[in-house]
C-alpha cells in the first residue's frame, strides 16, 4: 500500500530554504551521472564530485546531470549556488512530498513530478519523485534512487538517433517528461489487467477477498490520480509558457506529452467508475448467493414444520384419540403428510420461490 | 466488451515521431482510394500505390485521399513526407488509442475521432479509428479496416447532388463529420431500445441475469462517454478556427454537427441517469421479492411452532397428567390449536404483514 | 412516459439541409394563420397557402404568421426561400428533437424551444417542440400540432392591451417565450403535488407501487431537466445578443424571462433532490417494517423452542425417568415452562427487542 | 415544512407588468411608515394614505418608505409611478416566489431577499419576501406582512448612533441586508442544535422518528439554501456595480455582509454533509441492532434445534430400542445434551458470535 | 468534537463596527507582546499597555505586535485608532467565527486564518483564529490564547538567522502564515495515523464502535476542510496582490506557501475519499460476517428440521405402526438419519454454502 504522507511536520518552523531531506534515504552515495553533446559529439561519464560538472555548463554543447540520492544536501547546495537556484526550488527538490508542478523563473524552469514505475515481480507500483531544472543549455535532474526509465533517452542520445541531439536543452526535458509520461500506459495496462481478472468470478462467485482487492485497487488508483492530475496543469503550462527556453519547434512535443497526460487521466477516470460499479455487483452478488442459500433452506423448514407438527399431534398420550385405533390410520398419516408436502412445493414453485 | 487500453506502452522509450501500428492489424492489404472532384467533373478510382495519388494534390480540383488499413507504416511515411505532415500526427494517425482531438497546425488541421458503427445481427458496437488531414484543396482520411459509413458522402460527390461539389475540401471534411456523428443516433437508439427492454420486466420479475446486463450496458455508456465528450470541444474549436482553411460559410455547418453533438452527449447523459435509477430499482425490486418469501414461510412457521409445543405437552410421558384421561380431552386439544392458529392469522392481517 | 429518442437516425448520410419530417405526423392538414398589425389596426386571419402571407412581410406592420404541422415540408420551403432561412434551420424545424437553442443570423434570430402542456385529465406531459424566426418586423412561429397556449397573446394583440401592439416583433416573440416558459410552472405545480401525495404515506404505509411512482417521477423529471436547461443558456444569449434585431427596451423583458427560467430550473433542481430523499425514507421505511416483522415472529419461536424441547424431554420412553413417577411432576413442568416464558419474555423487553 | 412553490400558474398569460398579488394575503390593511433623516433630523411616523409620502422624495434627506403588505396592488402602482419604477419591477415585487437578486436599472437598483425569523415558541422557520428599492436619496422596502427585524436600525436611526444618519441612502440599504444576513445565523444556530440533540441518541438508540426527522431536516434546508445561495452572487453585483448609487465606503460595508453570507453558505454545507453522514450512521445503527437481536435468537434456536432432535429419537415407540432399557440412560441422555449444548457454546463464542 | 457554530447571532442587529467579542475568553489579561527590529538590533519585551508599542510604529524597524486575548475590545479599539484600521476589521478580528480570508486595503492587509495545534496528549486537534495586520514596516497578530506555534519565528528573529531580519514586514507576515500551514501537517499526520489505525482491524474483526470512530473522524475532516479550502484563494490572492505592501522577492515565499496549502486539501481529500472507502468497507464486512454466522445457523437448523421429522413419525402412538414392531426398525431409522444428514451436508458442500 503506498502510503499517502511522510514526515515532513518535522520542517514545520525551519527557516524557508533549509535543506532538509524528506523521504527514505535510498542510497549510500549520490551517483552523479553527465551527458554532454551537441550535434556532432557526445561525452557520457560519471562524476565523482558535482564540481566537476560546472565547466561543462559554460560550453556552448547542452549538459545534462544526472543527480540519483537526495540525502546529500551539500551537492545539492552547491548545484543550487552554481547556477543560481532559488533557495525554495533545493528544498522542493529534497522534499520528496511534492506536488507535480512546473515553476518558471527568469533563468530557469523548475519541473518537478512522480515516476512511477512497476515492478514485475510483485506486481506493485513504485514511485519516486523526479525534479528537473531546465536552464538555457542545461538540465539538471535529480532522483530519490540509483536506477530509472531513462535508458532510452540515453541510448537515442548516444547513438544520434532522431532529433535529440541536434535540439537544444528543452528537447531533452521533454523526452525525459515523455517518458515518464509513456511509462504511465505501463501501470495503466497493469490496473487493467487487475481490474478485468478480477471482474470475471465476481458475479458467479463473489469472494470476501474480491472487496478487499477492489479496496486496495481504489486505493491505489486515489495515489496515482493524485500523481497525474495535476501534471495536465503543470504541462500545459509548460506548453503555453512564454519563457525563451521553449522553443517554439519544441511546443508541439510538449503538446503530444499533454495529450498523453490527457488519456491517461481519461483512463483513471474510467477505471474509477469500472471499480466503483464493481463494488456494487460484489454486493449484489453477494446478496444474491444469500438470498439463494435463506430461501432454499427457509423453504426446507418449512415444508417440515406443519410435518412435525402432525406427527406430534398423533404422539400425545390421550385415551380416547379414535385415529390410533384405526388400522390404516398411520397410512392415511403419511398420505396427508406427503400431500401436504406435494401441495406446498407446488405453491412454492407458482410463485417462483424455488 | 469494448476494451479500454491497448497494448501502448510497448512504444515507451521510442523516439517521437517513429510509427508503431498499435491497433489490431485489420486488412492485409492498405486499400487506397481517390475521389478527385470540382463542379463540373468528378473521379472515382482506387490506387494500387500512394504516389499514384500525388500528382491530384498540386491540381485546383478537391481530392480526398482514404487509406483503409494502418498497419503499413511505409505508406503513411509517403504520405507524410509528400504532404508536409508532421512526424507526431502521423504516430497518432496509426496509435489507435487516440482520444477524439482536433490540431491545427499552419498548413492543414489534423482531426481524429471514432467511427462508431452497430453490427446489426450481434448488437455489438464497434469502433474505429478514423483520422483526416485537411489541407488547403484536400483530405486525406485514415481509417483501421476496409468498409466504412462514407457511402452517402461517396453517393452525393458521385451524383453531384447538394452543396458538395461546389464547395471545398472543409465542406467534405464537414460532410465526413457529419455522418459519423449522424450515426452514433443509431447506437443510441439501439441502447435506448436495450434500456427499454430490460426496464420492462424488472419490477416484477427481476432476474440477477439483469444486473449483469446493466452492468454491461453501463461500461459500453462509459466507452460510448468517451468516444464522444472530447468530441465536443474538439468541433468546437474547429467551429472557432481562425485557419483560413475553414470557409465561413462551412462554419454554420460544423456549427450543426457541434449542435448534434451535444444532442449526443445530453443522450448519454440522460441515459446514464436512467440506468443507475434501474440499478437501485432492480435492488429494491430483488429485496422486496424476497421479503414477500421470507415473510410468508417464517409466518407459516410461526403459526406451528406454538401448535407443535401443545402437541408436544400431550405427548410427555407422566404418570400423572388429568387432560389425558379426560374423554374430550384429545378434541379440546384440537379445538385450542384451531383457536390459536386462527387468532395468529387475525393478528398478522391486521398487521397488514400478510 | 416520454420517450428519449425518436428515430433521428434515418437521416444519417442525408445530403445536409434535405428537409426530412422527424416526429410523429400529428396534423391532417397543415394550418397558417396570420396576425398582422401595428398600434392602428390588425388583421387575424387563417390563409389557405403560404404565399398569401408573403405580401404582408413587406408591409411596415408586424406580422406574425404561425404553421401548425411540420410534415408538409414543401410549405416549410417556401417559406425558407421567401424569407432567406438557411437550409440547416429549416432542417431544424421539422426535425422535432431539437435542444432548446438560439440561433443568430444576419437577418434572423432562430429560437427553438419545447413547449410543454398539461393535460389536464390524464395528468401526463405533454411536449411539443415550437420554432420561432425572428425578423426585422416579422415572426414566423412553427408547431408540430394544432392547438397551443398563445391564445392569451392573441387575445392580447387583438384587443391592443399592454404594450404588444405598440412594440415591434421582438417583443411578440418574447410574449411567445414568456407564455411557454409561464407554462412551465403549471407543470411544476403538478409535480410538486404529485411529490406530497407520495410522500404522505411513504413512512407509515410504504407501498411497492410508490417505488415505481418514484421512478417515474424521476424519468419525467430527467425529461423536463432536459427541456429547460438549454433554455437557460439560450434565452440568456438573446439577452445579450447584438444583434440589431433586439430592442434596448425589449432586453429587459427577456432578462424577466430568463430570470423565470432560473427558477424553473431551480425548483427543478429542489424536486430532485426532495425525491432522492424520498427513495431513501421509502426503502428505509420498507426495511423497518420488515425488521419489525421479523423480530416479532423469530421472538415468537425463540420462546416456544426451548419449551417444546422441555416437552420433548418428557415424551422420551426411557424405563427409568424419575421425575415421570411423580404425581406433581407434569405440574412442575408446566411451572418451568411458564417461568422460562416469562423470564426470556422480560430479557427482551429489558433489551428492548419488543 | 415549508412549501416549495405556490400557484403562481394562474399568472401565465398575462400582460408582462400585470400585477397580481402571488402569496397569502397576510395583512388587512396595507401599513405605510416612513423615516426621513438627515444628520441633524429624523421623522419617523406611520402615513395614511402613500401620497403622502411623495413630497418627500425631493427633498436632500434620506426617506426610506416601509410598505407592509402586498396585496393592495393599487398603492404600488402608485409608487410605481411617482418614483419611475418599470413594470416588470413592480410585478416581481407583489409576486412573493421571486430568488434573491440585484437588478439595476439606471434611476434605482431593485433588490429582493428573504428575510427569515424563528418563530422561537413552535421552532419553525418563517420565511417572507423583502424587495428594495434603492435610488439617489430613498428607500422603498416591500413586506409581506407587519412585523419585522429591522427595530434596530430603526432605533439606531432614531438615537443617532453610528454611521447611519451621516450616510446615504446606499447605507441605510445595507444596514436592512446585513440586518436579515444577520438573521440567517440564528436559522443556523437552531439548525445546529436540533442536528446536535438528534445525533446524541442515533448510535446508541436509533428510532424510526429520528429518520423522518432528518429527512424534515433535510427539506427545511434544502429551502434554506435555495434562499440563500443566490444572493452570494446577488451581494456580490451589488458590491461590485458601476452604478453611481453606491459611494464608495458603503462598498467595504457590502462586502462584509458578503463574507457573511459566504459563511452562511458554508455553514449550510457543513450541516449538509453532517445530515447526510447522519442517515448512514442512522441505517447502520438500526441495522447493526436488528442483527443482534437476529444473532441471539438465531443461536438460541439453534443450540435447542439438536436437542430437542435427541429427545425426539428417544419418544420413538420402537419395540427395540436398548437405550431405553438402560437404567442409567435417561441421565447420560442429559449428559449428551449438556455437553452439546456447551461444545455449541463454546464455538460461537470462539468465532465471536456471541 | 470541534462545534461548527457559536452564538454569533447575538450580534444580529448591532451597529457595523460594534466590537463584540464572539468566542470563549481563553485569557484572564490581554498579553501584549513587542518584536521590533532591523537587520542589526532586536528588541524582544512584553509590554503592560498597548499604547507603549505605539512609537515604534513610526520607526524605520520592522515591529511586530502580537496581542493574546481578544475580549478586551478596547485595547483593540485602540490599536485601531492609532493604525487606521477599519471598525469592520476589528470587529473580525473579535469575532472569532470568520472564514479564512485576505482582505486588502489601501495602508494595510487584513489575513485571518486557523491555528490548528496538536494536543499530544489526547490527541484532539485544537483550533484558534489568528489575525494579521500587515501594513507599511509593522505587523499586529491577534490570538485568542496564550501559547502559539510561533516560537521558532521569535528565535529566527533572535539570532537573525535567514533573510528574516534582513526583511521587511512582508516577509514577517509570511514567516508566520508558513509556519501556520505547516503546522497542518502535523494534523494530518494525526489523521493518517488514525485511519490506518482503525483500517487495520476492518475487515476481518469489524466493530460497531469502528464506525462511530469513522463518523467523528468525518466530522474533524468536515472541520479541517472548512478551515483550509478558503485559505487557497486567500493565499493566492495574497500572492497576486498589486498592493505595494508585497515586494516582489517575497511573493516568491508565499507561492511556496500556496503550494504548500493545495498539498494540504490534496491530502485532505484524499483522505476524505479513504474515509468513505472505508464506511463501505466497515458496512460490508459486517453484513459479511453477519451472513456467515446466519448461514451456518441455518444449515445446522435445516439438517435437524428433517430428523427430528423422522423422529416425530415413529414417536406416534398408532396401534398399527408394522415399523415399530421391526426388531431392526430403531437401528434402520438411525441408518436413515445419518444418510440424510450426510446427503444435505454434501449438497450444501457442493453448492458452496458451506
Amino acid at each position: 500500500m503506498p502510503r499517502f504522507y511522510k514526515k515532513v511536520s518535522s520542517k514545520a518552523g525551519q527557516t524557508p530554504g533549509t535543506l532538509t531531506h524528506v523521504g527514505k534515504k535510498k542510497v549510500a552515495k549520490v551517483r552523479i551521472t553527465l551527458n554532454d553533446y551537441d550535434e556532432k559529439q557526445i561525452q557520457q561519464k560519471e562524476m565523482k564530485r558535482i564540481e566537476d560538472c560546472f565547466p561543462f555548463k559554460d560550453k556552448p554543447t547542452v549538459t545534462w546531470v544526472n543527480i540519483d540520492g537526495l540525502h546529500d544536501t551539500e551537492t545539492i547546495e552547491k548545484i543550487g549556488k552554481h547556477f543560481g537556484i532559488h533557495p525554495l526550488v533545493l528544498e522542493d527538490i529534497v522534499n520528496t512530498e511534492q506536488r507535480p508542478k512546473v515553476d518558471e523563473f527568469d533563468d530557469y524552469i523548475f519541473i518537478v513530478l512522480k515516476m512511477l514505475s512497476l515492478n514485475e515481480k510483485s506486481g506493485e507500483t513504485h514511485s519516486e519523485q523526479v525534479s528537473m531544472i531546465l536552464g538555457k543549455n542545461y538540465v539538471v535532474s535529480f532522483q530519490e534512487a540509483i536506477g530509472d526509465i531513462f535508458d532510452p533517452v540515453r541510448k537515442r542520445l548516444a547513438e544520434g538517433k532522431g532529433k535529440i541531439r541536434k535540439s537544444g536543452s528543452d528537447y531533452l526535458a521533454y523526452a525525459l517528461l515523455d517518458i515518464i509520461v509513456d511509462n504511465y500506459f505501463k501501470i495503466l495496462e497493469n490496473f487493467g489487467e487487475k481490474i478485468e481478472s478480477i471482474e470475471e468470478g465476481l458475479v458467479d462467485n463473489p469472494k470476501s477477498e474480491s472487496l478487499q482487492t477492489i479496496h486496495s485497487l481504489k486505493r491505489e488508483m486515489i495515489f496515482l490520480r493524485r500523481s497525474v492530475w495535476p501534471l495536465r496543469e503543470a504541462i500545459s503550462s509548460l506548453e503555453r509558457s512564454e519563457s525563451g527556453l521553449i522553443e517554439k519547434k519544441t511546443r508541439i512535443y510538449l503538446r503530444d506529452v499533454y495529450d498523453h497526460t490527457i488519456q491517461v487521466i481519461d483512463t483513471i477516470e474510467t477505471f474509477r467508475d469500472m471499480v466503483s460499479g464493481m463494488v456494487d455487483l460484489y454486493l449484489s452478488s453477494v446478496s444474491n448467493k444469500m438470498n439463494q442459500v435463506m430461501k432454499v433452506l427457509t423453504i426446507i423448514a418449512t415444508i417440515f414444520i406443519p410435518l412435525t407438527f402432525i406427527a406430534g399431534i398423533y404422539g400425545m398420550n390421550f385415551d380416547v384419540m379414535p385415529e390410533l385405533r384405526w388400522s390404516f390410520g398411520y397410512f392415511m398419516v403419511w398420505g396427508v403428510m406427503i400431500a401436504i408436502g406435494l401441495v406446498m412445493l407446488a405453491y412454492f414453485r407458482r410463485k417462483e420461490w424455488l
